[in-house]
């Protein structure tokens, strides 16, 4: 009896760790002292530079937007939405991305899909500046089924200290300001693929009501996208106040996480016109719309709070870096909750 | 239709939220500076003591140990478990541990089962001066089976540029000490389980036979021990030139890991008792030796390289913490592999 009859490949395991070191090695940024394969991950901050830092980490996973993957088949954008969530996790604080690591578990080790995930860490881990240090693939007979998988990701970035963004100085008369999102992102898909795929029978391969050439599945697996290009000039002008990262719960559950004790919300639902997906997803599953605001980020995936008189400045810059903010209220006194107004 | 409908219980997960952060206080150093909630963790390095830092990150989890949690209903020490391998594979490197956080993810969330892992997580942390800066717990329906789930954790630490630990110095003629384990710590378990409960027809409730009050159960979970409190006077003494955790793939695949080009290592087996339960596995799966050595570390969890004339030192040092170190062996010329002698 060996280790492989008992459904453990290691052997299979090592083929992935070496296709998976030349994608790690493209990542790697001037403060990487090792390899893969060594026990941890070395990262030398540097001299002279790290007196004053902070560093902030950050946990996730993708959830069930995995299930979209193995229906389609499509693994390399799970990769890209762990690491932008993860990015954008750490930049509402005002940090920029070091390292990050990442946690594959499957039932049986294919290696192709999981280089197809590492090749999208690898990606996004590139377009943020971010290292991919390290990381577990960890083979578990029987956890997992045929063809599933779970990933989870670890990221560490720094701020100086005088520079961390906690929210403390939000007060009533503070401008918000959204920024698109991609798609779902990270978030609500237990319940957006009950709705497509067994309420209302879809197949991922349905074209989209919207666009003829897009199909659910494409539609609901557009990957997360990351704040850091368009949020980067903004925190060296020094404008902003606090930023939510619209995840699980939605604007309801996440604006609320930056507004100090005495200031609340109002978000005017008229600011902005919600992406077809919520739309398609809220009319096939009859779903109310405070439930949808709650269970999805409905087209803003990323809030700045800044004030009144920064906010003309902040919509310049971010439109400078092509983006399309949306102003969506203001900060008013309450008790931490968000309260839309316009319906 | 709302969001419980479709499998993810919110008010669940902020009940499992507000009973783990009271258990992540208790484990906070001087360094956190933020709470459970904001988006992401806060560490901050402190003035004047980070010129000179590198950082030492790390990904791991539990692997099928975790199956043996299941069937006994015993969870806490999985969260031990999952902290003290972290912790071991950035001490290799010299590091101490700054902070940890976990992935836990479940299909349905079972308040009393997540609330005893971060028990657990929240006591090894507290043990090894590590805060439990933060995490993500996962609801995701249809992934895990009922009353499964996975966990991984994150750790990061830090030692000075110029008390890294890499093995690079590790020359033939170096002598190697191996330190005991406490069990199986978290390797080897599907190998393991399918000795004990499928081939042997064991039950968790079996009492073992060296010890009539322990079950076999008791003795897979015993947790994975860590190596911080034992190793750090040896750290501060300077003189290990390598370390090497004995995880997947036994002392066979991890030794070489910190051996240079030019050297190999010789182990004595007859200078240690390999422990019962690894004996027992052996005869009841009908294991060769040599794959029993690549699935299990066979009771040494950690070896320390050194040169001859410290290791009388550090033997010393070693046995005044109580600990029982077992001079193993020695670096020899060769193309970085383990040899057995003595068999």
């Amino acid at each position: 009896m060996d280790y492989k009859a008992s459904g453990v490949n290691i052997d299979a395991g090592n083929e992935v760790v070496r296709r998976i070191r030349s994608l790690a090695r493209g990542t790697y940024t001037s403060g990487v002292l090792s390899d893969i394969g060594s026990f941890g991950g070395l990262f030398d901050l540097g001299a002279g530079r790290s007196g004053d830092t902070v560093l902030v980490a950050s946990a996730d996973g993708v959830g069930t937007k995995l299930r979209v993957a193995f229906m389609t088949g499509v693994h390399r954008s799970i990769g890209v939405d762990l690491v932008n969530h993860c990015v954008n996790d750490i930049l509402v604080q005002g940090a920029e991305p070091l390292f990050f690591l990442d946690y594959l578990a499957t039932g049986r080790l294919e290696p192709d899909v999981a280089v197809q995930i590492v090749e999208g860490l690898a990606e996004a881990c590139r377009a943020n500046g971010c290292a991919l240090l390290g990381g577990e693939t960890a083979e578990m007979p029987g956890f997992y089924q045929d063809g599933e998988y779970d990933v989870a990701g670890f990221i560490v970035g720094r701020v100086a200290r005088d520079q961390l963004i906690d929210g403390k100085r939000i007060a009533p008369g503070d401008v918000l300001i959204g920024i698109p999102s991609s798609g779902l992102h990270t978030n609500g898909y237990s319940l957006a693929r009950r709705i497509a795929f067994e309420v209302a029978g879809l197949e991922v391969a349905t074209p989209t009501p919207w666009d003829r050439t897009q199909s659910i599945g494409e539609a609901l697996l557009v990957p997360h996208r990351s704040y850091l290009p368009v949020i980067r000039p903004l925190l060296a002008s020094a404008a902003i106040k606090g930023m939510a990262h619209i995840t699980g719960g939605g604007i309801t559950e996440n604006l609320p996480r930056v507004l100090p004790e005495g200031s609340a919300a109002d978000i005017d639902r008229r600011a902005w016109t919600v992406p077809a997906i919520f739309q398609l997803l809220q009319v096939l599953g009859q779903v109310a719309t405070g439930e949808m605001f709650r269970a999805f980020n409905m087209g803003i995936g990323l809030i700045v709070v800044c004030t009144r008189q920064n906010s003309e400045r902040a919509l310049a810059i971010l439109e400078r870096s092509g983006e399309r903010p949306v102003p969506l209220g203001q900060v008013v006194s309450g008790n931490r909750e968000v309260r839309y107004v316009g319906d």
